[in-house]
């Protein structure tokens, strides 16, 4: 730290990525990225992009921006194009908090919502999920702060109800209520029909889990007129340039080739239930995840214990240090042959420990 | 604006882009933009990078902050890349001001300084330029506050010394001094090399202008290593993926190519001196600009007409309503082709006006 640094900073841990090593070749099953390459309309169309990167992309992405808006069956206006959605979660608590509106959100949920309270310096408070991992829909009501929900949650891969999450909305009717639907692709029930209906909903998705765009960082916030009004602000107050042409264009070329993008997210689904299946014959415990990963635990074999041993062999998972979830891990669902190189060798790992 | 929105917002006015018309082909001289098409080891870098979107980028940039420190003569430690350098900007605004220590910039110069000021709610100062348009050093001594000057500055294009700057760092100790160099490939002298004589020195440049990547969306910091690193704890905290990967193949491969930059550069100084010998010639007055833009007046022409008739006949030109610039226009230097029709068509509408 320089001793310039602003002192509201000081204090700031910043949000750690998982791991991305490059002295060798793993299996990467630890940061919930797709197993398929993006479509070919979107390879297609970025290299096109690229040959006019002479010229400012438009700021209102006005195409895609009608493009996502007519997947999603709402308004442009009702939709914000973000870099990734981490610029969109991140305006969320910039338009939406301070030391009057705090934020709140479960105690293990995506990690990177205590560091956006930080570093817009409001103040938070984390609501411990039930001992089943659930999120109590009863310690959301009538709370009268910015809520923020990931659903389905991540690491547990555990989802609610539209209608449970419909509970909170009308509770809270005076401040916004974020809803991360990073993962619903894969099985979570969306709640983007509710924003003509609470016009304190916020939701936000991802083209890089379902839509294999992680690399070209694209996200998006839809809500009622008046909140992208105000995200908009923001964004025009920060950076209007936000996507890039290149990622604009993949975008649209995702979007034009919605079946490969549907039977990928089958697919998974599918890798999914056997990976689950698979586990539990092993004698792991999982939670009941509607997502691209499963979190998974072993009476018999400590969470960073796995992850170590994995890691020896060649397999990235994914384990988190806080107590709750210490007997973790989180693994993300790869293409089929990776899973089945992952139960073999958790297989062998079990044997050489008898 | 929501019912939601943060007080902290509510007289926040955004940055406006400059024009990106969709109606009708214009030559477009009013964003800055190269003529040049980028170098096509970056297109062929971007469409590589296209295949593999499924991962995400390597969150340290590790390869491509190489690339640029080398071009620099610096350490990697010494760079940070970021989406665009209004990132840079922004994160040095959210570093290095706060209630006890101001921002003060000039009142001509990049118009998104006060924007970033407000949008982090920190108090600034703005510093009018002397008469001639030129930044009055003096000015700057001693300020005890985090400063902000575009070298060489926009929209006058007109540029301080390195020794001049040096006299702003040395006065001001205790500050940041943010020196932003998007221009500098055209004629400027880059304060870079002094970055290890002076800790409180930020220099910041992009990848838009010289290199013909505006689309891509790619700047960079340039500091001591604590700097750098309170810089890196502001990505890490708001977007760690902020560059993505078709991007950072692009910036790879532009740099693997520099003569191609290095004779694109030429070329623009050759037709802004075309320009400005053509302009003078009818009777304009313009700036010494050592930028892709120059900065033109006419005793008989006022700038918003002038700006209007243009725009009728298909030429874009950038005009600001700021009252101490309203004679002028800010022009960017395209092709010879393009300036060629400017002069041409500025030389009908005089002969109309007699």
């Amino acid at each position: 730290m320089s001793r310039f640094f602003s002192g509201k900073f000081s204090s700031l841990v910043p949000y750690t990525p998982g791991e991305q090593p490059k002295d060798r070749q793993f299996i990467k099953l630890n940061t919930n990225e797709s197993p398929f390459p993006p479509s070919e309309k979107a390879r297609e169309a970025a290299a096109e992009a690229a040959e006019q990167l002479q010229l400012y992309p438009d700021p209102e992405c006005r195409r895609l921006t009608e493009a996502v808006a007519n997947m999603l069956g709402v308004r442009p206006d009702e939709v914000l194009l973000t870099n990734g959605s981490d610029e969109i979660l991140n305006f969320a608590f910039m338009a939406y908090c301070d030391s009057t509106h705090p934020a709140v959100f479960p105690d293990i949920t995506y990690g990177f919502y205590p560091v956006f309270a930080k570093i817009n310096t409001v103040p938070y408070e984390e609501i411990p999920l039930r001992e089943d991992f659930t999120i109590g829909v009863r310690d959301y009501l009538s709370l009268d702060k910015t809520i923020f929900i990931a659903n389905p949650n991540a690491p547990t891969g555990i989802t609610l109800s539209r209608a449970d999450i419909e509970k909170i909305l009308k509770s809270n009717p005076d401040t916004v209520v974020v809803v991360d639907e990073a993962y619903v692709d894969f099985g979570g029930e969306s709640c983007v029909p509710l924003i003509r209906k609470y016009d304190n909903l916020l939701v936000t998705q991802t083209f890089s889990k379902s839509r294999s765009m992680a690399g070209a960082r694209l996200g998006f916030g839809v809500g009622n007129r008046a909140l992208i009004q105000d995200l908009n602000t923001i964004k025009y107050s920060t950076n209007p340039y936000n996507i890039n042409a290149m990622t604009m264009a993949a975008g649209l070329g995702t979007l034009s080739d919605p079946d490969y993008t549907a039977a990928n997210c089958r697919t998974v689904i599918e890798n999914r239930e056997y990976t689950t299946r698979a586990l539990e014959n092993l004698g792991f415990t999982l939670t009941d995840s509607r997502t691209n990963f499963v979190f998974a635990t072993h009476p018999a074999f400590p969470g960073d214990s796995l992850y170590k041993k994995l890691r020896a062999r060649g397999i990235l998972i994914r384990h988190f240090t806080h107590p709750k979830i210490a007997d973790y891990n989180r693994i993300t669902i790869g293409s089929r042959a990776e899973m089945e190189v992952l139960v073999k060798t958790i297989t062998e790992l079990m044997e050489e420990r008898k």
